[in-house]
Parts: structure tokens; sequence; C-alpha cells
């Protein structure tokens, strides 16, 4: 077995599982359609690590598409603290690839009691949230078996994206060609990426940076390449950067900004203009990425920025699998880590 | 003028200000009092940078004490992509020190013609946001020289905790002696903050962690690090640690831990087992430091739970101090950074 094989596979099958989810659009309005009956007015998305950043993107959706407040859950107030709000007319959305955090389904359990409609997204079908949860939503992405989520991450954001859109009666059609663009994306990012990655290989500081819907896959960048590569890596919204973090920002400093057509990598122009001219080593990922101040660019398929998150979270998967295997790692069983993360 | 002078005071001043904002408590019921009569059924929060720690704060607060379902605003939905969500029975807290951002200033005028009842919680009483804001409190901290905040940040947390506790008729008790506190935390932790400045004066990689309330605490000590010492750090939540990114500790990590007495700091004590397994230096901070395995341990005076992430910032304010002068740093103004930072 080489090490990383399982992350590989995991990462080069997202193209289909994009194109069979979009089959399953009806399966999905199906459950659209109750939520929509329902009319929620606030939305609530309860998370934990990689699925926290689907969540992050799913509270932009919520916001934009669906013009409902939406906030993220700290399963604590909860699980901790005893909290037991009256939830009417409120939407819970619960995310988690395996559906067995004990937190969420805590959380889950409660507000269900509480009035909420809830809704779990995983891709355990069978698992305890989806039996807590009044709804719910398979993202069919298969098993995985690496540790650090891939395909279920992506699969997750497209489910949400689907889900969501339908709630306002959309029939999905940002998303209808992604299993294509996702291809391609991977055919046409791997040469920058491994350029990256001989980069990259003595690096110690990395930020990751994004705006919007982008911020979401920066976000999952520099968990994947905490929790793959042992880097010091954190993410900032384009916006938090420069209130502060940015005097952390040096020559010593690999920058990776997530850039996509659309106004999130439209407003990261300014923040990368600071960011370069602190001399620091700027990759930008994305669409966009030929717009702004970089030392190196990896190219992303041209999207609606809504769906954008699904494309540039595959070369961000590539980077984090070649600089773990660069450094002498191995992806598929990182130091430390389970498959799921038991903690209340 | 010595380097950190301004810093230096800054912090020294807060057991006062402590006091005096209890003694303005009656100011605060007022504006509670209007809270109160509107009955709101969600709680949003819009802030950046340090303020963005304190509204994690206060999110706490509302889902706990005041049971109410709460979210941090993400600015962008409103400025970049122009949601109008219908904001019936929302009360939206701005938070920001200067009341100056624009993009703050944009949700708060935007949320007021959809519907939400604002409250801006400013340090300057006269700025736009308390103009365009229904409501406002001035957290009285005087001005601010330094450029990290320090006395802003944390009477901003008091603020919110006396309004927070108003608003369900409460006396903000368990504050009533957190000037005396205040000053016996910053008395009895400065032989243990001289102690860890010397440990961590060549640390590359820091990570903070907290959960339930001093999660703010942890966030805001990851920021304060980053933007005085230029350190690499980030926080996690005790939870969201051991989802991933504790592959990332190693005996190269500097990990700051608050464990203060109560729920939050109980939870901890698994956190913190994993995380010296792997070798990593652990620095508690809070009032139970004394109970978690840890390298130092910096104590602070015991407080309720929900009032301690105004003792424990004492001593994380001046080890950022002290790491930046001992790495030969001004922490009273940071490279790249301004008081005000205008993003939209």
């Amino acid at each position: 077995m080489q090490p990383g094989q399982h992350m590989s596979a995991d990462i080069a099958a997202q193209p289909k599982i994009y194109a069979d989810l979009v089959a399953r659009q009806s399966e999905l309005a199906g459950v659209a359609a109750k939520i929509a009956e329902r009319r929620p007015r606030f939305a609530l998305l309860a998370a934990r690590g990689s699925s926290d950043h689907a969540a992050l993107y799913a509270k932009y959706l919520i916001e934009v598409l669906l013009q409902l407040p939406a906030g993220l859950v700290s399963p604590s107030t909860t699980t901790l603290y005893g909290a037991r709000p009256d939830l009417t007319d409120v939407l819970l959305v619960s995310v988690s690839q395996s559906g067995g955090s004990p937190d969420l389904l805590e959380v889950t359990e409660s507000a269900r009691r509480q009035g909420a409609l809830t809704v779990a997204v995983t891709n355990t079908p069978d698992s305890p949230l989806n039996l807590a949860a009044e709804l719910s939503v398979d993202v069919g992405a298969g098993p995985e078996v690496a540790v650090a989520a891939t395909k279920t991450y992506s699969a997750t954001l497209l489910a949400l994206y689907l889900l969501i859109d339908a709630v306002r009666g959309g029939k999905g059609e940002q998303a209808a060609k992604l299993g294509e663009l996702a291809q391609r994306t991977l055919d046409e990012s791997q040469a920058a990426v491994d350029e990256a990655v001989q980069r990259f290989r003595f690096v110690n500081r990395v930020l990751t940076t994004g705006r919007g819907y982008s911020s979401a896959t920066a976000a999952e960048a520099a968990l994947k390449l905490a929790e793959t590569s042992y880097l010091s890596a954190r993410s900032y919204s384009g916006a938090d950067l420069l209130h502060g973090p940015v005097a952390a920002v040096d020559a010593e400093t690999g920058v990776l900004a997530v850039t996509s057509s659309g106004q999130g990598g439209a407003a990261m122009r300014e923040v990368l203009d600071v960011v370069h001219s602190r001399g620091a080593d700027v990759f930008a990922v994305g669409s966009a990425a030929a717009k702004v101040s970089a030392a190196l660019r990896i190219p992303v398929a041209e999207s609606a920025e809504e769906v954008a998150p699904m494309l540039e979270v595959l070369p961000v998967q590539r980077l984090a699998l070649g600089l773990s295997l660069a450094r002498g790692g191995d992806p598929d069983s990182p130091r430390g880590l389970n498959k799921v993360t038991k903690t209340r």
C-alpha cells in the first residue's frame, strides 16, 4: 500500500460523485419541499471539523439565496451549559460525514424537542444523527478510508447547495456541469500543484484567506494542511486579516489566497495588495487567480461564484496530499487522528 | 517614550475601568429594558477583529442566560452579496471599539431597515455606528492609544455581560467585584507571566484553546500574540482541536490553554491530556490551571464562569506585551496595522 493512496483515490473520485449527486436532485428536492412548507425564519447550522467549513458555506447560501438570517451553533451551550431555547420557526441543519459525533447528536435531539425543524446532512444514511433528525440528506460520497476528509467534504457542499437552492424552488442549475468542471480542474491544475509542493516543501508558516463563499475553502485549506502536513496553518477572512493578523505576515509566510470570479474574489484584490507588499509568498487558487498579484497561481475552471468552493477545494486537497508525501508523511493515517471524534 | 508604554498603561487601567463600568449599571439597565420590551426571538452579532471575540463571548451569554438562538454575522453577505433578509424579531448587536468600520455600519443600517432592533456597543459614543443603531452602549474604556486592543476589549466584554444579564432582569452580581479580582489577578500572575515570556522567547508555533465562555479568551490570545509578537498563533475550541488540528501538535508547539473553574474548564481536561501526551509545552491560564497537566501555570482569581473571560485575558495581554518586547518589537505600533481598519 502506497502512502496517500486512499486520499489520492478519494480526490480523483469527486467528479463522478458530483455528477451522481446532481442526478439525485429530485430526491433532495423532496426534502427541500418539506423545509419550504415549514417556512423557517431563522437557520442554525451545527458541525465540527471539516463539516464546520461546509456549514459556513451553507450559512452564506442560506443568507444570500434564501434571505434568512443564519448562525453557526456553539454545541457547548447545549452540551455543557444546558441551554434549551425556544426554537419554533428555526431550521437546524446538522452536518457530519459520519453522523456519529455525540455532541451533534445531543444538539440535534435537543433542538428537535425545542421545536426546530431538524435536517441531518451526512454520508452515512443509517447514522444516529439521521435517526435523530426529522429529515435527512445522504451526500452519497461512498466510503472514505483516508482519515483526512476530501470527497465527503466536497459532496457535502454540493448536497447543501442543491438542497438550499431547491428550498427557493431552484433546480440547482449552477451545479449542472460540476462533474465536468471538476475533472477539468483536476487535470488542468496538476502541474501548478506540483510546482507549489516544491516551493512549499520547507514552509513553516502558512496563512489561508478568502472572502464570501470562498472563505469556506480558505478555512478547509488551513485544516487540511494542518492535519496532513502538520503545518501551522490558519485561515482568516480577507476582511479580518487586515484587522490585526496581517502584522504577522512577512517574507517567511506562505499565503494561500482563494480568488474566484465574482464579488468575493474581487474584494480579495485590496487584501492581496497589502499582503504582497509585505513580501509574503502569495499562492492564488481560483478562477480569478490570474487577476491578483501572486508568485504562483493555480487555475480553476470558471463557474458561478456560489458553486466555486466545490472546484477550488480540489487543487487544495492535492496540495495537502503532495506536501504531506514530500515531507515524508502519510496523509491516509495522520498521527493522532481518528475518523470519528467523540467530544461532548 | 518606551516601547510598549501605552499597552502597559492600558492593561493596568482595567481594574478601575471594570469598577467604573459596574457603577454605571443603571445606565445599561435602561438600554436592557428597551431590549426586553421588544422580546427578540433571535440574536445576531456583528464585529471584526478583537471585537469579534467579544461577540463570540456575547453569543454564549445570549444562548445560555437569555435562552435565545444566536449567530455571528458574516458582513459580506450584506456588503458583497446584497442579502436583505426580513429581520423582524431579531436583535442585532454591533460591536466595535471605534464604531468606525464601514462594513459594520452598512450591516447595522441594513438590519435596522429590515426590522431588527439594533444596538451598538462601542468605546466612541458619537461614532457613526452609534448614530446608525437604535440603541447604544458606551463601554467607557477611555482613549486607547496602543494599536493592540486591550482595555477596549475587556471593557466590551463587561458591558456585554452587564447588558445581557440586565435583559433577563439580573443585576450583574457576578461582576460586582470584578475590579478587585482584576487587580488581584494582575498582581498575582506577573511572576508566572515573566517566566512564560522567557520560555516562549523563541517559540515559532503557538496554538491556543479553550471551551465554552473561555473560547473567546483563546481566540483573543491568538490574535494578540499574532499582532504584537508576529507569532503564528491560532485558536481552536477544545472540541474542534481533537477533530484534526491535534495532528499538528508536537514538542515544538506551545499550547496556551484557558482553563477556568466551571463546565468549560472541566471539559478541557480530556483535551489537555491528549495535547500533553503529544509532548507539547502546555501553558495553562485560568482559575482551574492548577487542575490540568501543564508545564507552566498562570493563576487567575476565582470567579463565576460567565465572567471569567474578563480576568483570564489580563495575563494573556501581559504575555503578548512581554513577548513582543523580548523579541525586539513595539506592541504600541505593530508593523502594518492601523487603529481603524476600513474593509467592506
